[in-house]
């Protein structure tokens, strides 16, 4: 039964409207349990004149990226090793944990430690989740990873699950767990 | 600058309207960018009496538990062995997937093939996090194992993720990601 | 798809606000083909010192009678014979018309025009229909006629039809159809 | 003093909304007995892009033809005795029941059963009256009808009255009353 | 945290809403002391076909002048000595009272009256201040008085204070109060 | 026709609402130019529960004193030489202008440059007008003043006017004009 109306200044995209309110219906319909048919949500639209804060007129910028593309698009980077392009999408205060609770800062760092799992790595994504927080973004990814041992011989199919802290347009932490230990132990 | 209005049927407790306020306020600010002074989250209560849909007045039922607390007790239960209550949780169509690759469907397979793996373990959690899809919940948690090994010696700190997907208050799909592979692996 | 708010002064009770939302669901649903589920009504009260207009408060007086509750109880005081009960309900320029095309204004007019057609005459409800216009409220009713012919025989069954306009609580106009005419020519 | 507000996805025509304010006025004005002035109605227009019930954004067809349009049309085909016509308005489960009772179903009894009573007959409409069910319109007109008896003397003035039941733009049940008996008795 | 939402027919100037927005908001603010980040003011525009009261759709006309902008332009015409245009500003019951207690109805008693004051005399105004009654507005401006006296010597800088009362475009009523005679007093 | 919705968070004084729901009428009013029937302004409170801006709900404090009752309360203990009660309501920038454009900061200074003018004074008031700004308020008070000149002979009846500038609750800009001199130089 929620009726929620969301007053946005005009000038939204059609697109992330519709985005808007399936998030804030799903989020109404899981709190209160109502059946989907229960769940109506509408955006009133204002224009910027119309709208008055402080005494102040408001025009909303471009809303911010969604999280999972900011995260898509770092994991693109650094799958094409393209360091540099990596290293924008990193808060000052980055701080990633790999299997084994190794703890880097510097994607640098990144690639000496992996030099000596394997060859090469890819990753297939099995989906992207997303958790909003007061300040920040939460990404989950998970899927599987393939590439080539040090051996030169090749793996595929081993999970693997990315938890990213997202501030700003900008990735905060970086968490990885992954099955590559239970794949070398079994290979043995 | 968004302005969200939520009409719901009076009775709901003050703790539940506040989390439900914070969290279409945290979608709001995260889709727009807002500051954090622009966002205001009013709820609209109505009688019962004052509502009606297809001609029928409605009165909610108690709202459904976050599926976080559904985790959670999940998985005390399977802390503390107790089967039968963990059974409970589970969703007809309910599948796990473990280290390696393991795909199990009763509770009782799990037990048998931790056997082979450690004496006994326990979790210390960081954090639960929670995605709200149409349909179901998903629920994120991880931390820490600590334990027994099979050869007696004790372990801790091992980190561990869990993914579960509640639905209607069951559980349907549990994943599991660690470093326990790493950590043996380590240890030869 | 349509969402109706109507903000009343509190106070009134839940049986009226029921029926006042049902009634405007309806007109909703009539007019733009919407289905059941599509259609939400919510009373929004506010106290008195809530509401201003014309720089005053308003404390809103008991509402006025459903028409159809008028029609009924002057329907049966004319049962009843108590002319002077039912004469309380007549506007001062109230006018009846009768099958054949009978016009009065009075009921003593109306009694003496019925001695030449029954000795008495009573009346069976299907049905009540109510019409809102501007300033007044249509209500039409209609059922069976029973009762004993001028020569002594006994009749039932008989189809009639009533029109009434209601205004302020008060009859402007009645229009009566009926099968008596088919019912006599048929038994000659 | 009530003050409703309407939301439609907008698209709708002028005349059409302004009969939709006019109407939901109306009731309310009825059920609280407000003074005119005191009688606000607005219609809020969102477009299909803002507006998402159950998870879909809506885009409402064209609205359903009033009921008094369809009752109106239907009279015509019958008074042109465009029975094919006529008959795409009826509903599978239609009835007709007319002076004396008699009841119908199709309209080839009609034609048949009038054959013994008139030549040939029009119908002067004074007014059309609308009812709002909630699956149902019911639509009520009433009149004088004009004619040639069967022995060929003309005949006007002659008051009738009928009642349509109207679902989904199709014809429920008609059903009709009439001074034809009275007048004949008369003219003996 | 005071959201006001004015709904207003559409066609009204941006800089006309912003005004309108910005007393609102300062009318709430300075009530309830809320912080300037907790003001929201929003106009809601409807269509003249969405808006109905009193059964009527409404087509608001040209808002009336800023009763600051008719006695700045009321105060140029006299500085102008433009008497015919001035006298087009003032209501049948006009009244101005001047230092002293001096009570006039017409401008040329004004005239007369300042004859024996001064040759002639300018205002500087520092600022226009309005205030918001139920039928009037009131209007109050001060700054300094220079010109010439009687004996040629020139004047500048004296204070002075006008107030008017406007109605309907008209003023009602002006009082004016300065410091001519305390210079006037100190300089003998 | 404006309709003005006002939320707040519930537990202010009906009094304080209706002084406040007049107001924004007269605005509305006034900015306008609609008849009166068709302002209605509605004060739509919310539990502070149901209130959330900024992710954190809100409870408002008292609501600040009318700028007009600080106004008459430090006129009062002025008129009762409560120098130490009147200091309290004077801003650290307070400045004060009277007749002849003297300029003044501190109280004591007004009662000495008083005492060359009158023996005592008084004053009765005719009327207090508030204007909304910003971060102020301004309140202009006039009348006439009675007292004692400095020969022994009494006046009375000299109109006065007074401006304050009231922010906070505290005095930070007084100016006076009035009548005095027009009544010594006329009475010498």
């Amino acid at each position: 039964m929620p009726v929620i109306t969301i007053t946005l200044i005009e000038g939204y995209e059609a697109e992330f409207k519709s985005s808007l309110c399936k998030t804030l219906g799903n989020v109404a319909k899981t709190y209160t349990g109502a059946p989907p048919d229960g769940v109506t949500v509408m955006v009133n639209e204002v224009k910027g004149e119309n709208y008055m804060r402080a005494g102040l007129h408001r025009q909303p910028g471009p809303p911010p990226a969604d999280a999972r593309d900011v995260v898509k698009t770092f994991l693109t980077t650094m799958q094409e090793r393209d360091l540099n392009a990596a290293r924008d999408f990193l808060h000052e205060d980055f701080t990633m944990t790999f299997p084994g609770g190794v703890t880097m800062k510097r994607l640098e760092e990144l690639i000496d430690w992996a030099k000596d799992r394997y060859q090469n790595v890819g990753k297939q994504y099995e989906r992207f989740d997303r958790v909003f927080e007061e300040k920040t973004s939460i990404v989950y990814c998970y899927g599987t990873l393939e590439g080539v041992w040090l051996d030169g011989s090749p793996f595929s199919g081993i999970r693997f699950i990315d938890r990213f802290v997202v501030q700003d347009g900008k990735l905060l932490d970086h968490q990885v767990w992954n099955d590559m230990g239970e794949q070398l132990m079994a290979s043995r």
